[in-house]
This record gives C-alpha cells, structure tokens and sequence, in this order.
C-alpha cells in the first residue's frame, strides 16, 4: 500500500488558490480548502476537496496549511486578526505556506509576530508564485521561496507538487527574499502588461492592423511573453475571458512602488504605470482583465482632428512599434535588476527566474546580462546588434510619431526620459555605448 | 490735429488676436483683420474694425501686420503658401510681428525664407504673448520679443500698444529668442496647469470641500498664478466659460518637448503632462477649458472599492494637498530654468518675466534665484524655511496617501521620482540641502 499523502489545509480559492487546491487533489492530497466564498466552496468540493467553513476549522489537524488569498490585508485576518483564525488551530510545527504576492515587510512581520505569539514553531515559507491559472491548475507554477533550513525540510514536497520542477526558485535570504524576487519579477510584469496595452494601441493610431502587427512584433525582437499572453484577450471585443483583473496587477505595483519608496529607491516606470493603472480603476476597468487597459489608448483615435504621421509603409509602422516596445522593455530591464540589487537578491538568480517567468522578454534576455556585469564592475562586450544610443534613437522616433498622431504613449514617453538623463549623466562616451548604460540611472 | 496713427493689418481674430485687434481699435488705430471664420469678422466690424476677406488684402498697403494665428501651420499658410497670402502684398520694409506661440525653429525659419523669396526687407520680430484673452483686449499682455534692432525701431510702438509697460521683455539673441523665451515660460505653465486639476482632484479623493482646500492652498506657500486663475472654471459645474482651451495648452506643451528632444534635453515634468493632455484629447476635452482636466482625476473617486487613507483631519489633508503642489511646482521651477539655459537665455530676464507672468508661483519665486546660483557655480544660501528634503519628504507623503486612495496623481508621482533621482546622485550631502539640489539632473 502507497504511503499516505498528508493532509493539507488550503485558504484562499480565488482563480489561483482554485486551480493550486485542485492540482494537489489531483495529485492524490486531502485538501480541505477555506473561502469567504460560498460558490467556490461548492465547486472545490464537486472537484474532489473537502471544504470549512471557517479558517480555524480548515487548518485543525493538518500539518501543512498554504494561504493564497489575495492580500497582506486578507492573510492577517485568516490567519490571525479575523473571525476563528487559523492560528489557534495549526499543530505544532506545522508547515504554512504563504502564496500570496504581499510585501516583504508584511511577511517578514507575520515572521516575528509568530514569535510574539509564542508560536515560533511554525515553520513559515514565504512562497509567492507566479504564471496564471492555468499552470496553477497544472502545478507547474513558478514559485520563489525563501524560509529556513527547517521550513523547507517539510515543506519542500509541497512547492515541489505545485511548480514546475525547473522554475522553483529557493531564493537565500529567509522569509521575505521569496516576496522580495516576486516584487522584482512584477516590475517587468507591471510594465510589460501596459506595454502591451500601449504598444497594440500605438499601433491601432498608426493605422495598422493589430493582427498583423502582434504577429510581426512576435517574430521580432521585441516579443515579450506578456504581450504573447495578452494578445487574445486584447484582440477580443469583449477582453474575455477575464484571466488576471487589472486590480491583481495594480496591487502588485503598489507593493513595488511602496516598497521602493522606503529606500528612496527610484522607480520612474513602475510608478508611471502605477498612475495609468489608478485612471483604469477610475474609469471601472479595476475587475476586467488587464489586457483591456488598451481601451486607455485607443479611445481618441480617429476623434482629436486632423492628425498625420511620417510613417507611410505597413514596415516603416511597424518598426516604430517595435521601437517603442524595445524601449520600454530595456527601460523595465534595468529597473528590474537595479532594485532587485537594492533588495540583495542574486542576481543570477534574478536573471534565470525572469527570463522563464511571465516577465521575460527578448530584450531583457540579451541585456540582463550586460547589466549585472555592469553592477559588478566587469567589462561589458561591445553590443552586437543595436547599442544604446540606436534603441534611444528609435524609441524617440517612436514617441515622435505618437506625438503628432496626439496618442499616449506613457510608458514611452518615459523610458525616452530615462534615456536622455542616462545620456547627459554619460555624456562623456564617443564610441559605442553598450545598452547596459541606461542602469547607471538607478546608480549602478 | 493729432498725428494719424499708422494703419494695420491683423491676421487671426481668435479668442487671443480678437482681444489684440479691438484694443488697437480702442486706442484709435484703423486695424484691418482677417480670419476664416466669418462670424468672427462680423463681430470685429461691429467693434469698429474694417475687414478683408483675404490675407493679401488685409495687408496690402499696411506698414504694419500682426499676425495671431493659432500654429506655425496657419501662420505659414496665411503668409507665404495658402491661398491668397500676405507676403505679395506686404509693402517695403514692413513690419510683421509673429505674436502666435510657434517653435523657435519656425520662426527662424521663416526669417531665412523671407530672405529667400527675396524680401529680406520685411522687419520681422519674434513676439509671443502670454496673459489670456480679458489682457489681450485690455492691451495689458506680457510680450516676449526677439528681432532686429532695426525691427524694433519699426515695430516697438506697437508692442507697447499691446502689452503691459513692465510686461513687455525685449529678449536678446534676435528672432528666435522670444519663442524660445515663451516656450521656456510655458513649461511652468502647462505643469501649473494640470497641477491645478491634479491638486485639487487630489482634494477631493481626500474628502476636503474643493472651496475649502483652494483657498488654502492659495493662501499659503503653495500659490501659484494658474491655480489661483483656473479655480472659478474649475469648480464651476460645466467648467464655463471656456477661457483657454486643453488644445492650446496641448500645443505649446508639444513645441516644448519636442524642441527639447532636438537636442537631447530631458523633459520628465512636460513630457508627462503631455501624456495626459493626449488622455483628455481622447475623451474628447479637447475644446473644452483646460481647468476640466480635474474630470480626469476625478472620475474614479467612491468608485474604486473601499479605500481609506491616513489623514483624518482637515488640517492634515491640507497639508498633503500643499505638498503634492509643492513638489510639482519645485521640478516644473527646475525644468524651466534648466531649459531655458539650454535656450542661451538670459536666466535673470527668465525669472523676471516668469514671476510676474502666468507661471508665477511662490515656489518658483523663491527657488529660482537659488537655481540660478547653482548653474553659476555660486554658493547657495542654506535655505530659510523648508529644505530639499522636507519638500521631497512631504511629496512622497502626498503620494502615498494617494496612493492609499487610489488615486492617480501623474505630476506628484514623477516629481517625487525626479526628487529620488537628485537625491541619488547627490547622496554624498549630509546636511541641509537646497532646495536648487534638484536641479543637478538636468546637468546644472
């Protein structure tokens, strides 16, 4: 007879935690799921789950709880501050998995005041995840954990059953080094889900096809996963199905922005994507997916009068759309890597988790690399391909042309700001400058 | 007998060019105007001014020709390449005063054609205006001038007609000048102006009464001209009656930023007002007055789930509200300065004539001249009152708070980025530091 697979407590049962509890039935776990929501309670015990109905009750007696609610908020209420917490209830030692993207204070905090509740034998694995709904159902998530020795001992299996097994990630630095290279994952996320937005709608201005056009800038190198991911729901009418709402993205960025403020860490296009996520909320947008947002930029066109561009060719087009896109990308890159320095995460690994999560992109893959010799002082390869002052060069043709079509292009428009600060701050280089200078900005 | 007053031809009988016209009339100049719009020309020879039906007629046998038009579009087709146009007509040694705001590069430009097409004998001065319509037709503009001695000589009289006697600024460095002189005069402007609805939709996602916080806002040190000029509109239901419309704001903010990126200059403050500006064009505000952008920073409040932020007094909002305005107006201060040195004007006549125009604000007034002393490489004076790092400090509260609020506030965010990036690569100061510290990322 088959060893017996413990028994596992699961809160949280949004479109995430669904397909995660779901994953671990399939795979021949005991899983008692908890949800404010009654529907998904039912549909959690049609696909084989137990259900509580109060945190307390879905926890007592199972070694091993995973929490993936929404938020920081959300966590301290099931867990500690609500109605019939779970805390009381966990067995000694147990094993909590904390899946929820919250800021690293949050979980860190949650660490001591585990202690202060005499409960320090929990062992808590700060364990954020990454990949959508449909590889959370798989269990093939990427998950960046950090926590002790001790924690991962026990909960290891767990990570294991819900992620692929090359894309998770046992970050160093304890509990909050998981949420830390989330953050820093989320701020390509952040602004690649708007690129994607502002790159299609750039495009619609310029008169071209947006099939032609995604297709064309997917083949090139200014594909990016995001816009791969998005580009369905972008090009339906109705932005369905809802996949991931502009709220999820929205708080992410908030954590980033917030975070980065407490070192007084820099963060122009987090922050500049932040601003355009509130006037999405603003305008009702907040529970539809986020590749709706294109609705931000494509609402003037053919309404603010007589307007014409340069770009006359389908090819001339499409390459100012590539330009703003790579512009973005390099811009998004370097903010990456530059605060994920300044959150003492290895960079290597920052690199490798990015590259194969949802925030990879042709560029951040070729000038990753560039960028952490950069911060440790190595030499940087003279660029094959485009060099900095060519992608500058083509990013400000791009805002060019956005400007005399009178579309938005934030994002843009930004990351051309950030090139020309970069470009004064280095205005000393005559020859090539390697595309890895725009990082010097975050003072790396 | 008195001596008869010269006659002249005025080109461009809009809101601005038909307040200009009818004052000439008033001070008893026989003005003979053009303008497409034919109802506007009825109302003009009501207001006792003769009319033409082309521009080669208005001018032909007038020494003296204003030319009002709303872009360097319009002003080259009325002059030299439409239908009918002036230049034919215009007798020997005539003067023409360009008063529309047009680029630096234009103007130039159309020096350099009028030699061309062989007459150089035009006296052409450079003379963009600022003040809005009640000082147009009250004759009390400020004028920004650039040309010949010999133009001058011609045409000052007439300047002196139109503007106030402490208003008129005869900048150096010859046509070409008083663009860029207007241009630079507009950074503050078109950042004053979207901090005017970002600031007080701030208010209102606070809870403050718009009345209320306005008033002490303009009370305190965190005045500004535009606020102060914009709130009747902006707290009036139908944002009536249209005074300066979002497309003329719209349209200097474009000549600046993309004169600036000509020569590789950064415009963080503009550029991100521009983008905004082009999110208003989109919904449609375009010919509506510029103080209705509030719509945009509005719309989302109550509708974006339940928000709740740390201020609970109004003393404590206020002070968010001051400091969001400070902030904004601290970088547009820096920007304008550092553009304007970029231009080869004469920073002093800069900070004169901004202070006592439409740009005015009681943070430019008292930081400028510490900026002008940094860009000298004069020592600073230890700011009395708050410092660089009060004034960034209360920004990033403002923006948190908002934050909190979810509510988007484009200018504040940037700023307080602008204030991360000085203080980064200032990060050596201990001690107090200036306030002009910001100004270090344009290169000054």
């Amino acid at each position: 007879m088959a060893e017996t697979k413990p028994e596992i407590s699961f809160i949280g049962l949004g479109a995430m935690g669904f397909g995660m509890a779901t994953n671990l039935v399939k795979r021949g776990y005991k899983v008692t799921g908890f949800d404010v929501w009654k529907p998904t309670l039912e549909r959690f015990q049609a696909a084989g789950g137990n259900i509580a109905t109060t945190p307390v009750e879905a926890v007592r007696g199972k070694d091993y709880c995973v929490c993936m609610v929404a938020t920081a908020q959300q966590a301290q209420a099931v867990l500690i501050d609500g109605e019939n917490p779970a805390l009381p209830a966990l067995p000694k030692g147990a094993a909590l998995l904390l899946c929820s993207t919250v800021p690293c204070a949050y979980v860190q905090g949650l660490g001591r005041q585990l202690s202060e509740l005499g409960r320090g034998d929990i062992r808590l694995i700060d364990s954020p995840v990454s990949g959508g709904a449909a590889r959370a159902a798989d269990g093939t998530l990427s998950i960046m954990a950090g926590g002790s020795d001790d924690a991962f001992e026990k909960g290891r299996f767990l990570l294991q059953e819900m992620s692929d097994p090359n894309k998770l990630y046992i970050v160093n630095g304890g509990v909050g080094a998981g949420s830390n290279m989330k953050m820093c994952h989320q701020v390509l996320a952040a602004n690649h889900i708007l690129a994607a937005s502002e790159g299609l709608g750039f495009a619609t201005h310029l008169g071209l096809d947006p099939h032609l056009a995604s297709r064309e800038v997917l083949k090139s190198d200014a594909w990016a996963w995001m816009l791969e991911n998005r580009l369905p729901r972008m090009l339906d009418p109705e932005f369905k199905p809802v996949a991931s709402a502009l709220t999820i993205i929205l708080k992410d960025t908030s954590i980033i922005t917030s975070e980065a403020r407490r070192s007084g860490f820099p963060t122009p296009m987090s922050s500049t994507a932040e601003q355009v996520f509130f006037s999405g909320l603003g305008r009702g947008y907040g529970p539809d997916d986020d590749s709706s947002l294109i609705r931000l930029y494509t609402e003037g066109k053919g309404k603010v009068g007589p307007v014409k561009g340069f770009a006359e060719t389908d090819e001339a087009k499409l390459k100012l759309v590539k330009a703003l896109f790579k512009g973005i990308y390099l811009c998004s890159a370097a903010e990456t890597i530059a605060f994920a320095d300044r959150c003492n995460l290895d960079l290597d690994q920052v690199f490798e988790l990015c590259t194969s999560a949802a925030g990879g992109s042709t560029i951040f893959q070729v000038v990753g690399p560039d960028i952490i010799r950069l911060r440790r002082g190595q030499p940087l390869p003279t660029d094959d391909g485009e060099g900095f002052k060519e992608i500058a060069q083509q990013l400000q043709e791009a805002v060019e042309e956005a400007q005399r079509l009178k579309a938005p292009v934030y994002l843009g428009s930004q990351a051309l700001t950030l090139t020309q600060l970069a470009t004064q701050s280095a205005s000393d280089a005559t020859g090539p400058v390697s595309r890895a200078t725009i990082a010097k900005l975050w003072g790396l």
